[in-house]
């Protein structure tokens, strides 16, 4: 039986290994939300990247260009990071270079995994329904913030795990605290990560309205994958 | 009011501030449960050593020398990591060098705190009243396994910021999150962990009676602090 496990932060990532796994990286607040928003809604391909300097070349080069650092998006580009930006017709068939504080640090850390894919709780059924298919070993990857755990991300985690305990060996610590937690948050996930010190910090940027949204269950049926430098929908 | 916060991995530490924290430094299975039982046993001092080579160093100076690697006491040592074999009238008045795969490089990482104090199941009431009469900035850190996660740990800390929730502040995440998992785990503890690998590959080293002892509740009243080299009973 394939198996999935869970990593907590970026940090802990060089302890797993994953060059024949898939992983997920997953950055509910708000990075892989707005991803999985902006591919469902008809961008092309998204570019992440870890350096805002980086993230001005490509919009030099003529692309769009969003860099957010400390939940705030930054002077000179283009867009922010609220999943209502991404919503926009305008930017259908567009391709956007994208760096954030924790989600695009964690998917550039993820780059010898055999692949790497998008997940927010906007796609988890049609990320469920690839991972039975592929049917290989998981890490989830919780993009956290700036290297500390944090609860939506694992939260999420633990979704992901319920909802493939059947299907693979879910025995390690990790992927059981995940889902723990997950069990106990679910009827009401919006109270319990009002509780933390991470979302009132959040709550202060005026972004109630794209946290409620980052916490809709399958509001899209994408599944987005790195190809490359390039994020697209692949199923 | 002072906060406490939970590093989930030692690998996490360098992301807490420290230097004016009190660290209370928990490795459940079973480094801490043995340094808990040592002392209160009458051990005088033990000195908690990253290397094996360098435990062997104190053991050729003449003192008493444990070692352990992978859960199992390396050849030519005294003592190996179970808490029955500190309960030795022999040990009374003795000092014992101690390394371990997980526990003591957590304590020798937390140097820079302002204490470190050392938890377990079995002195858990002794540390929280030490806490609150202190009233400093605590951070609880989970020695965890290898540098990832573990349950009994976090656990333990989850206890610890229950406990402690009236008389500090517990907002941020890794608190939330580890009193979740306590609280879920706390009626049954061994029934909870006996669903993980990390106990699972304990069990294999037929230390049943170990995992049960280090989860009884307060059996003794000690809290250990290291002092320079040497952690020694200070309450």
């Amino acid at each position: 039986m394939q198996k999935i496990d869970v990593c907590f932060s970026p940090e802990l990532l060089p302890k797993y290994e994953i060059t024949d796994k898939i992983v997920v990286v997953v950055d509910i607040l708000r990075a892989t939300s707005c991803m999985v928003t902006a591919l469902a809604c008809g961008v092309a391909q998204i570019i992440p990247v870890m350096e805002v300097e980086e993230c001005k070349e490509w919009q030099r080069k003529g692309f769009l260009a969003s860099a957010e650092r400390d939940g705030k998006k930054i002077e000179g580009f283009d867009l922010d990071n609220s999943p209502f930006s991404y919503q926009n017709p305008d930017l259908i068939g567009k391709t956007i270079a994208l760096t954030t504080t924790n989600g695009t640090l964690a998917i550039k850390k993820s780059k010898d995994a055999a692949q790497i894919i998008i997940g927010a709780f906007l796609n988890i059924s049609a990320i469920v329904a690839y991972l039975k298919k592929e049917n290989k070993d998981i890490l989830v990857l919780c993009a956290g913030w700036k290297g500390k755990v944090n609860l939506e991300d694992t939260m999420f985690a633990g979704a992901l795990v319920e909802a493939l305990q059947a299907d693979f060996d879910v025995a390690t610590d990790d992927s059981l605290m995940a889902q723990i937690l997950y069990n106990h948050a679910k009827t009401d996930m919006l109270a319990v990560i009002a509780k933390c010190s991470h979302i009132k910090r959040l709550q202060n940027l005026g972004i109630e309205k794209d946290i409620e949204f980052c916490f809709q269950i399958d509001k899209y049926n994408v599944v987005p994958m790195m190809n490359g430098d390039f994020l697209e929908i692949v199923a």
